[in-house]
């Protein structure tokens, strides 16, 4: 595309411990015509996901590290501006993993592939609650924790992105729900609009205690997005034949050093328990029936969803910053600001 | 039964840290008479067990910890020698959960029921190979692990009553099995005798890095025994898709400080892999078709078990504290010797 300029964030350096965002060089390069197979995507919206920290690690994992030099992956939504792959047209909204750039030259390959989004979509929803976030809760808690009419559901992180989706679809499921998120305003939230039965502040309040309290009668699915001691004052309280759907342990991603595991993990012999990892991403096939389910639900006031939108992609290292920080509620997205 | 006496230990006090063995207080009571609906059972054979280490501590677990003053619960077997129980008849072979004396009345109900054997039954493989540790290699690994041929298995406690049990049926379905015992008698057992496929001595080599030389293809199942550094370590190397029974975890049982978890459990996400607990005694219903079938194996020379015995109850501490300091090959067991 003859004269334009992609903006575009690239990793610096791997970060050592808690991300200062010196980790990330901000920089432009002309945009490249698509070669055959490809497309061109003007992005509109990128995501930051605590996932996104694993990546810029250098380690054994479920997809490479970013390398060094590389644009910063991340989910995303756009349009298509132009076009040689026969299944994306001039137009076409998608939503993927572009990566923290304002154009993306892409094959549709990528961690999450790009999906042709029908015409009128939301994008901000594609990429939170009909997007990876929402997924992620959908499975995570439907095929890996499979809670049952009138358990007790406990979810961390349950004002993040994630975790609100999984908790209010627990709700919808019949079950007792606690939330735990940090500060009286999250646990508001997640208690008086999104109808949890309960929320712990874990800022200010022992989540043992308070887990001992809203949970009488014990836990029977954890959804857990934090890992560290909630994860282990959780398993104090599981009840026989529980579920834990690890979906991440966003309060260990940034130590700088080995964090202990749970020393209460034994409880998942005494309870004859079940502890699972999942990734969306495998459940790819099965995209599109859990998206018009949630729709449903959206449709019918069930399902509820809040973003936290950064404006201008120079913004990104602050919001994921923010992320970890726990600064955002709902899903956080910087738009990216069409050219002036 | 006028005039004999029970010889028996009693709990006395609750362990702190490593069993010295003064927990236990040597007494002796005249034999009752089996009350309505009870029998007496003369003890041939008590077992030694590593739960039997949790059931002295007093905390919420699946079973009630043995009250102080309580004989020591026990799996043990012998002959029904007086009876008011419709099921149970004077000359029957059983085996339960007796406790640490000479002599149980019961009504048959215990952590294990009591179960009548068939006539000629070898006591000792009823309280091993066939009895509650060989069932519960069986149920972990075939109903929790479930491994395919093909898979590789690594399994800690290897040369104990369950890890060796749990390793050879691996075998028999057609997985390549990594054993980790202490010393190099147990892993030359495991390999030359019960035909695994590799031997690591925790106790002088490194398991990280011999898990890396013995397991090239990575992980895909692992029964554990031990938990502590050994789980950490496998965590580090296990496959997508992983499945971990979590059997027990001896290496920690006698902690007088909290263990740290396992600070590699994010492997299980990563990996998307699943770590299960579970208990024998839920597969009660089941126990015939598993005995039927180690039977089988037994018969065709396919499935090995060694015994470890110490002769006379007024032993059984002694054997508690061996058990923990890894001084048994195969199951442990004390026999009660009848009275003179």
């Amino acid at each position: 595309m003859a004269g334009r300029i992609n903006h575009r964030w690239l990793l610096k350096s791997r970060p050592q411990g808690m991300l200062t965002g010196d980790e990330f060089e901000w920089n432009e390069a002309p945009v490249d015509e698509p070669g055959p197979g490809q497309f061109l995507v003007q992005v509109a919206y990128v995501s930051c996901d605590p996932a996104m920290r694993g990546w810029m690690t250098d380690r054994r994992s479920y997809v490479p590290p970013v390398a060094i030099g590389e644009v910063m992956r991340a989910g995303g939504a756009g349009t298509v501006i132009a076009s040689n792959h026969p299944g994306f047209a001039v137009g076409d909204l998608v939503s993927g993993t572009p990566g923290w750039q304002e154009y993306a030259v892409t094959d549709g390959r990528g961690l999450l592939p790009m999906r042709k989004l029908p015409p009128g979509t939301d994008l901000r929803a594609s990429l939170g609650v009909l997007g990876g976030t929402g997924l992620t809760a959908y499975f995570g808690l439907l095929d890996i924790a499979r809670p049952q009419p009138g358990e007790t559901v406990v979810v961390s992180g349950a004002a993040g992105a994630t975790g609100s989706i999984a908790g209010q679809i627990a709700k919808i499921k019949g079950c007792r729900v606690v939330g735990i998120a940090g500060g009286p305003e999250k646990c508001r939230w997640i208690v008086d609009e999104l109808g949890f039965d309960a929320a712990i502040d874990y800022k200010s309040e022992s989540v043992s205690h308070r887990l001992r309290e809203t949970c009488p009668n014990g836990i029977d699915v954890y959804f857990d997005n934090v890992g560290g001691e909630i994860l282990n004052a959780v398993l104090a309280r599981i009840n026989t034949k529980a579920r834990i759907a690890l979906c991440g342990g966003i309060s260990t991603y940034n130590a700088s050093a080995p964090v202990p595991g749970p020393a209460n993990y034994m409880q998942l012999v005494v309870t004859r328990s079940r502890m699972e990892g999942f990734l969306v991403s495998d459940y790819a096939a099965r995209f599109d029936e859990a998206i018009a389910e949630m729709t449903r639900w959206i449709d019918e006031g069930r399902l509820i969803s809040r973003d936290t939108v950064l404006e201008g992609l120079e913004e990104a290292p602050r919001a994921l910053r923010m992320l970890f920080e726990g600064g955002n509620t709902g899903k956080l997205l910087v738009s990216v600001l069409p050219p002036a």
